[in-house]
């Protein structure tokens, strides 16, 4: 009788991947610090809150920015801009802390790549939106603090801190950014 | 006799991985046209490039702009950070488009990591610069002109336009730097 042996080399049986069901990640990377989910991440969350959150009180303790009377049309606009886009990634960033604290309690990572494009989406917004008042904020407060010297009537200094608190967010949002769209890109 | 049956699946041998030699892709996604080395990514720099050296121009033509009286310390400051951001920009864009024209040319695609990892960071570093200074550049000339009500003095029209196309620029770059991304993770 002429038994035929199968030359089988011992593979393991690769995870079956469904294409709909893209879900299932194809390989499963390390877990980088600073993804969303991990202790990391929830570090780099509650830093973006913290800063967005103080350069939101800097601002809103300003009351009488709105009445500055050289500047009033564009310090309200620029001011108005700043405190929308603060606030805006104060939220964002206190809603994914608050959902970090509940990934890390229950042991589990966001693998679902709807849920990871949308972190990536929403940091991109956020960034781009705190980003571009920072910068548009400094620009008016060095050219009204070098150029006018009027920074006695406009607050400089309260305006100045707001800025820089909303670059630091930024560069904390812009880590949180990069390693969720390499999540969403690495699947 | 009692011959042993196997139960083995028909499965492929996966392919494989070898972890040092990392330019060999994993799998070889379908080129998105905007990647580099597609005629998108080509259209994609040509535009950046094309927007940057109008914006360069613009503000080139502005020969007088060191000149004015009121904003001078800011205005020299500002303006300079705008042209240097926008030279940045164009030359990075002419550079990767003669490589894409080259690739192009050669019927290849950028696949090793580390060009394409050059290429990412090259296009944040030089999007974000161009942002910046659009941004700053948005806030001063709105400041000037609808506060200050001095746009005859400062060449505002010029320094709007200059901005629009820095915007513009900064438009193309995140796409080449969202896909670049993409291709640097999705291997």
């Amino acid at each position: 009788m002429n038994v035929i042996r199968p030359a089988v080399h011992p593979v393991e049986a690769p995870p079956v991947v469904d294409a709909a069901n893209d879900a299932m990640p194809r390989g499963r990377m390390k877990d980088i610090q600073g993804m969303p989910g991990t202790p990391g991440g929830l570090a780099l969350r509650f830093s973006q809150f913290a800063f967005a959150l103080l350069a939101l009180c800097v601002m809103a303790t300003t009351s009488d920015f709105p009445s500055v009377t050289a500047f009033w049309f564009y310090g309200i606009l620029c001011a108005s801009y700043l405190v929308a886009a603060v606030s805006l990634q104060s939220l964002w960033s206190l809603t994914l802390a608050i959902l970090d604290v509940y990934a890390i309690l229950v042991k589990r990572r966001f693998r679902n790549p709807r849920v990871v494009s949308l972190f990536a989406i929403g940091d991109g917004i956020t960034s781009t939106l705190t980003f571009a008042a920072a910068c548009a904020s400094a620009g008016i407060t060095v050219l009204i603090g070098n150029d006018l010297n009027d920074c006695a009537q406009n607050h400089c200094t309260r305006f100045e801190t707001a800025t820089a608190m909303a670059f630091m967010s930024w560069f904390a949002v812009s880590p949180s950014f990069i390693l969720n769209f390499w999540t969403l890109a690495s699947k």
